[in-house]
């Protein structure tokens, strides 16, 4: 790709362009990467086999980080399995959970790449249900449409997949949202995963609950038949990891929360095919074992992704461009309607190859995360790499060149 | 288990299990490890997406030492996909040339998880192919038996796999051998994987030649329609990796070399879900960067693995129990038939047991490397990690136990 070959820097390369499509926050590494290099000597049990699903230290780290920060509830070492990336745990989910040609249904808009790791191996299908703008709420209406059509076309749901903080609004689903559908999936005997993936990437003073959470209040307790240790049930299912709130896609660690054993004991054979390397797993464990790194860590990220945020809504408010509410993750999602030369899919690609090639800024098209109506971008304000001093100095030059371009433009 | 929970040392644990059926070589890793720790400043990239298939300078290098130490035949990067583990590119290969149901014909004695590799995920059914003792040479006539009696049963052999040097035998397969099966597969139509994973765990002296090697004499030269760029043709495939020649079976690294353009392209597709760790790779890219260290390291690992395989023969030779004579690997094959209490599996298992009850040691069974007959064991020499000043250490104890247990039976 041209842009990713030649992207904007605020000092070496001011012309260049602004790739704003890639999930990625180079905004904290810094501090990860200099707490990686002071780790000390690599421990010996680093070279051999381990345990697949995971080096039991690296689990219990990971188990507390998790229960501490985003999920607010007992996570048990035991019920994790790292593999190389959450893709890689939704492949896996796909494949123990369902049958060829069953079917998966995602709330959209929603994060493109889902339809590849449904389909890739284990051969689901994806069914969009389509939320409605402006406040892209998941209701039973809009999931049982889905359900309905679905069973039209000849294809059962067995799984329903969210992720939260939604990819790519940056929207928080309530408890209540949560709730009902926990509640839907049982009724329909379907399985629940939800991505958490952005779990931490929240903006300061936002409240996420995860729905481990709202398992919890639902079933835990022996008058429910259920304690700490399955409140989450058989069908309710967490992937996360190191890729978004940490910002090391790269190093390719995801993780999935499940008290379901059967699930767990399946997953753990076919994660011989996507393990983890257990260097990047000791490396991790020692960074999230210093529990004042980690609070610093996380704050860091939850200020300057705010910080960043700020800039892209006053660059958007600058040309008059809705954006939608964002409570975390590191996109947002922008109603660009206004400036379509027409209201349909060709219009809104057409706008964006004119940003591409004139303004030179890169977003991710509303067609390609399904949005139900053309005119919408995905924006990830969270990269390039900004400054330390100023966070958000990629979106000030947002600003600028889109007000630039959009000069004399229909308002 | 109980023996990997206890495993001997010579000074911390003398009475402990000598657990020689995990196919590690732990005897230069402290020289691996020393450079490791000294590769300096963690580069940026490594926190991002990069390329799936392997960082570009990642594959330069691997490139770089296939060509110069097993390979032995021009390596080019852009015919690497990197993933984790040579078992993920097993599964990887096995899902690309071949449908559900499809058959693979393994040489036997065999690497008892592939099988798992093969089905797991592409359900791939595995026929083996026995080749006789002493030799355990793989024949045109053995391997037209094994392709006759699995089309009898109603499956294609679609995929022919080796592994050179072999694995549990220490065997290298000539070129004579490696000509017949390029020959044969064509033939058939079939795929042919050579696995190289331990084509440098070879002992000082001994000449491997790989596959790829054959098939440039094969294919090369513009008269025959191929050039350095595919003289492999489309359906020989290499794997390789760092498991076993580099004694780093957690950092999860395989490698895969092939020609076949479709293939490489659908591999990498796969790769999303079975990526290695870029912080891993770049690691791995410095340490193999350094030549000086490279060629002392992998003269290193020969001395050693030969030190012990020494040590080896000389504990079975006191007991009178006949080896197949290894030329590499970590492992060899032993023919304890003279002291089985009957020429049955049940005999063999109750011989494994007796030795782990009562003589603390751990070998890994004929049957499970699907051996033809009873009463051979795989030992992996390499394994437990002997002290610097005497590789072979648990070799020596290796034959006092033996000497031990079997004073008095039968000769």
């Amino acid at each position: 790709m041209r842009g990713l070959s030649d992207p904007f820097h605020p000092s070496t390369n001011p012309a260049g362009y602004l790739v704003l499509l890639v999930a990625e926050n180079k905004l904290s590494w810094p501090l990860l990467k200099a707490k990686m290099e002071k780790v000390g000597e690599i421990p010996d049990w680093v070279s051999g086999y381990g345990d697949l699903r995971g080096e039991d230290n690296f689990r219990t780290q990971v188990a507390k980080m998790m229960e501490k920060s985003f999920i607010g509830a007992p996570v048990d070492k035991e019920c994790i399995v790292a593999q190389a990336g959450a893709g890689s745990l939704i492949d896996t989910l796909c494949w123990c959970v369902a049958e060829e040609g069953d079917v998966c249904i995602i709330p959209a808009p929603m994060y493109s790449a889902f339809q590849n790791d449904l389909y890739a191996r284990a051969r689901i299908r994806m069914k969009v249900a389509h939320t409605k703008h402006p406040e892209y709420k998941i209701t039973r209406e809009v999931l049982e449409e889905s359900y309905q059509s679905s069973m039209k076309e000849g294809g059962t749901p067995k799984i329903l997949l969210i992720c939260n903080p939604c990819n790519p609004t940056g929207l928080i689903y309530d408890e209540e949202t949560l709730e009902m559908c926990v509640r839907w999936c049982a009724e329909k005997n379907m399985h629940f995963i939800s991505d958490e993936i952005y779990g931490n990437s929240i903006f300061p003073d936002v409240k996420f609950t995860s729905v481990a959470k709202v398992c919890r209040r639902l079933n835990a307790g022996p008058s429910k038949g259920s304690d700490e240790s399955n409140y989450l049930g058989n069908q309710v299912h967490i992937v996360s990891g190191f890729s978004k709130d940490f910002g090391i896609s790269g190093m390719r660690v995801g993780t999935l929360f499940s008290h379901n054993r059967d699930l767990l004991s399946a997953a753990n054979n076919l994660t011989y095919f996507q393990a983890v390397s257990n260097h990047t797993q000791w490396i991790l464990s020692q960074c999230l074992a210093d529990e004042q790194f980690l609070q610093n860590y996380i704050s860091d990220v939850q200020r300057r992704l705010y910080v960043c945020y700020k800039g892209l809504e006053e660059a958007l408010a600058a040309i008059d461009v809705p954006l939608t509410p964002a409570q975390g993750t590191l996109m947002a999602w922008a109603d660009f309607r206004k400036y379509l030369p027409e209201l349909t899919w060709e219009g809104e690609k057409q706008l964006w190859l004119e940003l591409f090639d004139k303004a030179k800024i890169l977003f991710t098209t509303g067609k390609s995360c399904q949005s139900e109506v053309p005119g919408f971008f995905r924006i990830c304000y969270a990269w390039p790499k900004a400054t330390d001093e100023d966070p958000a100095i990629a979106m000030k030059e947002l600003k600028s060149r889109l007000i630039k371009h959009f000069a004399g433009a229909k308002k």
